[in-house]
């Protein structure tokens, strides 16, 4: 086991702190798609990677890679990675952390050939900040950046593809950004953005699969009244109908167990109509997210959360109605590399912690086509997207320890060496 | 028992939609304080009472007042009236139906006098849509249209004080306005604006109390998390609690009875931050009016939601606060002639049902210094201040039949025409 010390750490927090530096905004860091101040951020990175010999390129799609490679001009080639861009306002660690303990892990072989190539990905766009659409990044290492896409205008009416054209790259190039044949895997070191990993008392967390996600909006129509000359019992209030089942979604959650555990049922938005203290509601629109791990689970939660909204309608003589706005299929992380990470976490002396990330990542769209896993580092206060968000040095340390020991057990693994593509 | 027939209800009717055609708006009807079209209703209602022998003029708080002499000059007075001024894309008869109804009273006289003189009064402010503040015309006449509510300004910076002396009325000369000790009472028609009546299958409500009325603001702080990375226990949700406390809002009312039977609890105005389909709530900000004829019911529910947003906040770890917008105290009608109303409501054969409005009116106001009360005309479907609220010309003869049929009781009461001022 390669051992590595607190001040690796510390300079892989230093290096975070720069990188927010770089900001489209005065206040804050905000550095969306091919943005000026991504430029800053390429030139930063690729000088840490050029320090170990790796000389990195922007590709078609505004990632940047670098290979470092491995001990024959043949060997096939390991990702590690995550994405460049922030929100508005953000972190210095969301996405910036897997980029910078790529270099880290790199800078810790020193020198040092494996029987795999090891590229290292900083993604262009992972948040859907400029375009409202995510992982424009990713998506061209699939096949995923299609014209749809390309076409998207921002608020200033700039094309994706006129982003990439103004930035001196070349949309016809896009292909060239693709996954080749020789790739073995996709990891991806992130921050967890949620408490769960700190709830535990853990540093690091082994994700097995990212949930899937149904997000619907609904709506409640009742009567609007005079909340003064209207008697209780002659009401139609589409507030306290929506309320009732706010508390029922809620619920539906909370007492999730067995198989459905650790789902989570959210009504984050709600607008109601007329909206005036003495008015009763006439209208209520809210939004639903759910999500799970099993697909099964999450399908059948929306469909009794559809349907409880329907019974409450009906006793209290509402109308309901819901439309689907995303329905997204979970994504399993590889068997293998999952495996691979306990025993790394287990090696190092962290509790091998699988679980389940709630916000989607470049690599479920990676997934399509290799092998990917992630590594979640644990979020004080599961604080993200928020500049006071944190890191601890101590934990960035086991998560260089895992990542290197990893590293090492794939050396000497003859099935990871061997499998190319989807398990 | 005098009779009306349907005919000099219609006329009723189409006085109210002739008047509904004086408005500021293009379409539909908004008559404010004061506005040009206040001078077309003015002439409008001094025609109809000219016709009667009534010489209107306009008070300095812009409030019409016709005086119908009684048999001697020393008659003492009763008021009829309501006011003028409506809201915007108003119905045709919030008001205006009392007025026009006091007209038609004195038409159905037919130049009789009586044991006591019939003030017409057309208020000229009621709604509060122009400064935001309700009943300066009946303010003026109980001596609080002070200072502080003259120098309050419109949208355009035009104070109460200036709009008064634009239209050609002198502010110095509001005193006059001023209710003098000759005022025996104030009788005011106003449909109901709610669908009681309209439930039990009456036309006329006999308004024996005015119900009090507490509003208040709560903020429900909760953690503002992402709604897929924080799992069920480890949320603080704003908009949970806060649907909870609805629901317990809704409940404290609907099981009111006995002595609390006609609470009215609603939550009517929300606001959820951040509002986004994928983050927990973190701050929710609620509206609540409550509304009973008993002062001290009203409190103690107030206090017991206050109570239990206590709770529900402790038990989910979320800070509540709350402050209070508005404690109106109940007003009672004027014990004598609510039961005078009943009996001449039971000598037209209709059912002498009381009850409490649970919005403010003028007579409100009036009730401060004079015996006051209210006849209250069914509404269908409860609708008003949307320009689809509807009377029933039926409904119309019956409050003309009652109304003539309680003058000729009180022409008849000693008690009376004796007792001057408040009860």
């Amino acid at each position: 086991m390669l051992t590595t010390g607190l001040s690796t750490a510390e300079r892989v927090l230093t290096r975070c702190q720069t990188l927010a530096r770089f900001s489209e905004d005065r206040e804050g860091t905000r550095r969306t798609f091919l943005s000026a101040p991504m430029r800053d951020c390429y030139r930063e990175v690729s000088e840490w990677l050029a320090a170990v010999g790796v000389s990195a390129r922007v590709d078609a799609a505004g990632n940047l890679r670098g290979l470092y490679p491995g001990a024959s001009p043949e060997a096939l080639r390991l990702l590690i990675g995550s994405h460049l861009d922030t929100v508005p306002n953000a972190g210095a660690y969301d996405g910036i952390l897997g980029v910078t303990l790529a270099a880290a892990l790199l800078e810790g072989l020193e020198g040092r050939r494996l029987p795999f190539a090891i590229e290292v990905v900083g993604f262009s766009e992972e948040e859907g900040v400029r375009f409202g659409r995510p992982f424009i990044g990713s998506r061209a290492l699939v096949g995923r950046l299609d014209d749809d896409l390309l076409d998207c205008c921002d608020a200033q009416g700039v094309s994706v593809r006129r982003a990439i054209e103004d930035f001196g790259l070349q949309v016809a190039e896009i292909p060239r950004a693709l996954l080749g044949a020789d790739v073995l895997g996709y990891l991806e070191f992130h921050i967890e953005q949620g408490p769960v990993l700190e709830d535990l008392g853990l540093a690091l967390g082994a994700v097995d699969t990212i949930a899937g996600q149904s997000r619907l909006e609904f709506t409640f129509a009742g009567r609007a009244n005079h909340a003064g000359t209207t008697p209780m019992h002659l009401r139609h209030d589409a507030l306290a109908g929506a309320a009732e089942w706010i508390v029922a979604v809620e619920n539906a959650a909370e007492v999730a167990v067995g198989t459905s555990k650790g789902l989570v049922a959210t009504v984050g938005f709600l607008d109601v109509k007329p909206g005036a203290v003495n008015c009763i509601a006439g209208q209520v629109r809210a939004s639903l997210d759910v999500r799970h791990a099993s697909n099964e689970i999450r399908k059948s939660t929306v469909m009794d959360l559809v349907q409880r909204a329907h019974e409450i309608a009906r006793r209290r003589e509402l109308h309901v109605s819901s439309r689907m706005l995303l329905d997204q299929d979970a994504v399993a992380m590889d068997t293998f590399l999952v495996a691979q990470i306990a025993e790394a976490m287990r090696n190092v002396g962290c509790q091998p912690h699988r679980m389940v990330s709630g916000a989607g990542h470049d690599a479920m769209i990676l997934a399509e086509q290799v092998p990917a896993a992630m590594i979640f580092v644990r979020t004080p206060g599961g604080v993200s997207h928020d500049p006071s968000e944190t890191v601890q040095a101590a934990d960035i340390a086991k998560a260089i320890a895992c990542g290197t020991q990893l590293l090492e057990q794939l050396a000497v693994s003859r099935e990871f060496l061997t499998r190319v593509g989807r398990a």
